[in-house]
């Protein structure tokens, strides 16, 4: 991604920040991480992310989601015999978020998936989560979710986190970029 | 402490919640942990806390603070080879908190302590957090904090919670307590 879009991106998060009511620091918003995974196609799949604090014992995060954008489908693994792999626990802030994990299937799933991206989703028992309501997922476990209509703001508490271990599947997905000048 | 009081506690607590715009759930809003310390005086030294998850691994909870409330001095001790003690973050989310922990002694500090308990509060370096920052307290450091004058929500993001296990500078303190019918 080019630096422009990067800011473009970060000023329309901090426009839904805003309308939640969840204050940033200037710092906190000019570093606000822009992912689009390197499919370069953010308005479908990207996340955009505050990392409060992230260390080898607990992780704090705030992601922000644009309408209908999507987180896509990963799992954490497991790192060493002292850590089985990420655990997380997403609360919703604002707004609707369609989360799947692994389980049954859900008929007539909430999220929508463009055509040229079905593949790349596989698991789909759903769980919808509106403000004040959350769900752990487990270590290892495959997992995706969507921002509903109007986006979402979801608070991510877990262990520390290791992005670049995550492990997707979409195999042309790259956890980790650098922007452009 | 009563549980009706306990009762007119946790719905002030809630509409303070609300001001910020903070989503919680009927249950959440039902099982406000209200905590007096054992002191009976909770319009000076009390906190009020709802635990969105503790784990094995990391914990998450919103603390709340009425106008000028207290959360006593205390630290976290080690607890075994893997546990050197609770670390915590604390983001203040709305209001205003004056956090006090080991470190020269700040002059002409925000808090306000009552006479009757100044020689419980022993540590006096001051952080002041307003909406959007942060301070991360490391493990069996002594730490106390105070609400501003309209009184905080603090989000806490830390490593395993066991508050039973918390050691008071204050040794009248009970941290855990069974309301009364």
């Amino acid at each position: 991604m080019k630096i422009g879009q990067v800011k473009r991106i970060r000023k329309r998060t901090l426009e839904i920040l805003k309308k939640a009511h969840i204050a940033v620091r200037p710092h906190e918003a000019a570093n606000i991480e822009v992912a689009d995974f390197g499919l370069n196609d953010i308005k479908n799949i990207g996340l955009e992310l505050i990392v409060y604090e992230n260390n080898d014992r607990y992780c704090a995060k705030e992601l922000v989601l644009f309408p209908r954008q999507i987180c896509p489908e990963h799992r954490h693994p497991p790192m060493d015999e002292r850590n089985i792999g990420k655990q997380e626990t997403f609360r919703c802030r604002w707004g609707e978020v369609y989360l799947y994990v692994d389980g049954p299937a859900t008929q007539k799933p909430k999220a929508k998936i463009p055509k040229k991206y079905e593949e790349k989703f596989t698991v789909w028992h759903e769980i919808v989560l509106r403000p004040g309501e959350q769900y752990t997922i487990p270590p290892s476990t495959l997992h995706w979710f969507q921002g509903g209509d109007k986006g979402a703001i979801v608070s991510e508490f877990s262990s520390k986190s290791i992005d670049e271990s995550d492990i997707f599947t979409d195999t042309h997905i790259q956890r980790t970029l650098v922007y452009e000048q």
